[in-house]
């Protein structure tokens, strides 16, 4: 019996232990959330049926409206910021600290896709009602904010923090309004937009879930990506000057073929994106040929280049590049080509690294395989990575198709992707309140 | 002095001959040429002043009117036939021969040139009012016919040899009036038009003056271009399919861009053209992209490919050499490329030799430099060949430009090519007869 009561009590701690670390994990509810991304994709369709969630637009409002509602009864303190940005407010334990921020947003393109922000917007409000129902109180505030008019390119979240020039308020948005229209239209007021503009630590974080829109993580059957930043776009107009002559008359030798030597320029700008190591993209995703009829030989062509990189110097290096190919390409076509910078380019934003590696520490927890990745698409924690540490998590959308009504994510992918958001926000609520 | 006779006979006969011979020959008259060049192109100006002679519209009408009043003051008995061309006849020594015809087009293209078919329409005046000058009357009956709608694909030309069609006859012209509606109007009768077909066999010989519209002769500094046979068109529509997809978030190896796809059909084209002997010519003159925007990858390419060769098997040969191109570039970029041949490809049209023969021998003679070569462009003596050996004449034009206000021949160009046709019909026409 002597020998008997340490077993007893090894058997007995054993047991505890296991039940303590088996007990169930918080988990977010799939199902409500693929209910809620049918239900927000009924608001906004065009004349025939296909989805039209722009920005300031009816079935935006509706959306809006619809969501506003929903935090609402989540129990949330919601209101509107000077920029339309939807802010829904839980208190926590502890009010001096800094609230964790979380959201997307929920506009869309024209005959756009239903997961897009939606995703991240509703599992931001799932997080909410999840922690409602085991009334847990995190020691941060928690803040869940749905961004206006992001596919305008990221408005409202840039509102919140590198702010919002007149003239770009007097900009024609998708909807037909002017940008300081479309803000008084949701209940913003374009008037103060300067005030809008939070201060740098206003946020302990904030934290972005979104699809991934390409294609990387459903083609390697990966979870969950942890992004590592937002690339840098830098956008320019390539005119290609030759001379317009008989396509029948003239022969070849003497032609000043403008589309010939643009095309040589398209498969250049492939071939020197691809010549390095990395994830930079670049693309000619429009041109334009003058005066463009079989029996004339194009004389003018105007195209238009974009490099994307997490890298700006990459972006600049291959850009020099490209322009040295393009020389030589005019030189043998006798062709002029020209570049002119577009305004507005945008710069690499990196996420925060303390996060990268708590995301990344967190998915694999739960059981869930990883990829660190960038996105090459522009997303509103980019501008929210100017307040705050920043952290993004990406799941699998189907063949990486986006901005299409072809969109598609299982609701397992989201609810996988929720839980992460969910566990990461709690650990670094624990970790920061215990830190201080 | 028995040297003496036979040595002074010598000289006499000499200096007869050379009477005989250096008797200065026929020429035409250099300024009036030019001068009603520029009198006919008063005629038919657009809203801001460009030239806008365009078959069937008020300035070609007027133009028309202002040349059937100076056909008739050269004293030629002038007619409209049913589709609408002017036909002005000269009577011969012998009615039985069957007339020398010669003529081109006043007709333009919108923001056309002066010279295109106008140099041969005047110079085919010229020549009647020399030899009316001169009170020559040749053995054939002369014909000078001015060309109804050459611009819109040879209209009046085929009407007279292979027809047009119930369907040709209701397509819209340039002018916005079907071709039916503007036959009418120049004084044609649509309901005719079938009657307007000459038989082969009907002309002793079709002779057409032209500029070159290819800016070889200029370059090379040849003064007479002799003209082989009109080149054969193809064209095909090539439709590229690939996936529209995000610039940004779509890695380059997970693309299928159909611009870049494009980009290397459209080399390809060049290389296939350029890489066997010869005069063809190729070429891409229309692109269009679809979405076309910065920041998608382009989904589908639909573009504009045109042969012209004067062997019609040579045309089908480099076709099925850019087919395989195309094939190969599809399968690396993961598109679809299809091609559409478009409706009505012109055959080719070979000059008569012995009129080649007697061109050149007849502009060397003149003490001209001559060149043999395809006209890459379409002109009526491509129809007229169905009918009668044709000829045509080419003469230098600056820079091979044409079809623009850009278009110049100098004077004396115009008056060398003009005094070729002069002396090859003259030289035909006795040759012709004495062969009877």
């Amino acid at each position: 019996m002597q020998y008997l009561k340490p077993a007893i009590l090894v058997c007995l701690l054993t047991i505890l232990a296991y039940t303590a670390f088996s007990q169930p994990t918080l988990t977010v509810n799939q199902q409500r959330i693929e209910q809620r991304i049918f239900e927000l994709a009924k608001f906004g369709k065009d004349s025939i049926g296909r989805g039209y969630r722009v920005a300031y637009t009816k079935g935006d409002i509706e959306g809006r409206n619809w969501f506003i509602d929903l935090l609402k009864k989540a129990g949330l303190e919601v209101s509107i910021d000077y920029a339309g940005n939807i802010v829904g407010k839980r208190k926590g334990k502890n009010p001096l600290l800094q609230p964790i921020a979380f959201g997307s947003h929920i506009d869309m393109v024209p005959d756009g896709g239903n997961y897009d922000g939606c995703f991240g917007s509703i599992s931001a409000l799932e997080i909410i009602e999840v922690l409602n129902e085991k009334s847990i109180v995190t020691e941060h505030p928690l803040e869940v904010i749905i961004f206006s008019n992001e596919e305008g390119g990221t408005v409202g979240s840039k509102a919140m923090s590198s702010g919002l020039s007149k003239e770009r308020l007097q900009q024609i948005s998708q909807s037909g309004l002017t940008i300081a229209e479309g803000i008084s239209r949701i209940g913003g007021n374009p008037e103060n937009i300067d005030d809008n503009i939070q201060k740098n630590g206003a946020f302990k974080a904030f934290l972005e879930l979104h699809i991934e829109q390409g294609g990387i993580l459903a083609k390697e059957n990966t979870e969950i990506g942890v992004v590592e930043g937002i690339v840098g776009i830098k956008r320019w107009e390539v005119t290609v000057a030759g001379f317009a002559n008989h396509a029948g008359s003239t022969s070849m030798d003497m032609r000043q073929d403008a589309l010939l030597a643009a095309s040589k320029f398209v498969v250049a700008v492939n071939e020197v994106i691809t010549s390095v190591k990395g994830s930079q993209v670049g693309t000619v995703g429009k041109l334009e040929v003058e005066p463009g009829a079989y029996n004339v030989i194009p004389g003018k062509v105007v195209l238009g280049l974009e490099i994307r990189d997490l890298s700006a110097e990459k972006i600049d290096q291959l850009f020099t590049e490209i322009k040295k190919r393009a020389a030589a390409i005019a030189a043998i076509s006798k062709t002029t080509i020209s570049f002119e910078l577009q305004a507005n380019p945008s710069k690499p934003a990196l996420t925060d690294k303390t996060l990268q590696q708590l995301i990344n520490k967190t998915a694999t927890a739960l059981g869930f395989s990883t990829k660190f990745m960038q996105s090459g698409a522009g997303h509103d924690a980019q501008q929210m990575a100017l307040l705050a540490p920043a952290g993004m998590i990406f799941i699998p959308s189907a063949g990486g198709i986006s901005h299409s009504p072809k969109e598609f994510s299982t609701a397992a992918d989201m609810a996988n992707g929720a839980n992460v958001l969910l566990q990461t926000i709690l650990t670094l609520d624990k970790e920061q309140a215990a830190s201080k």
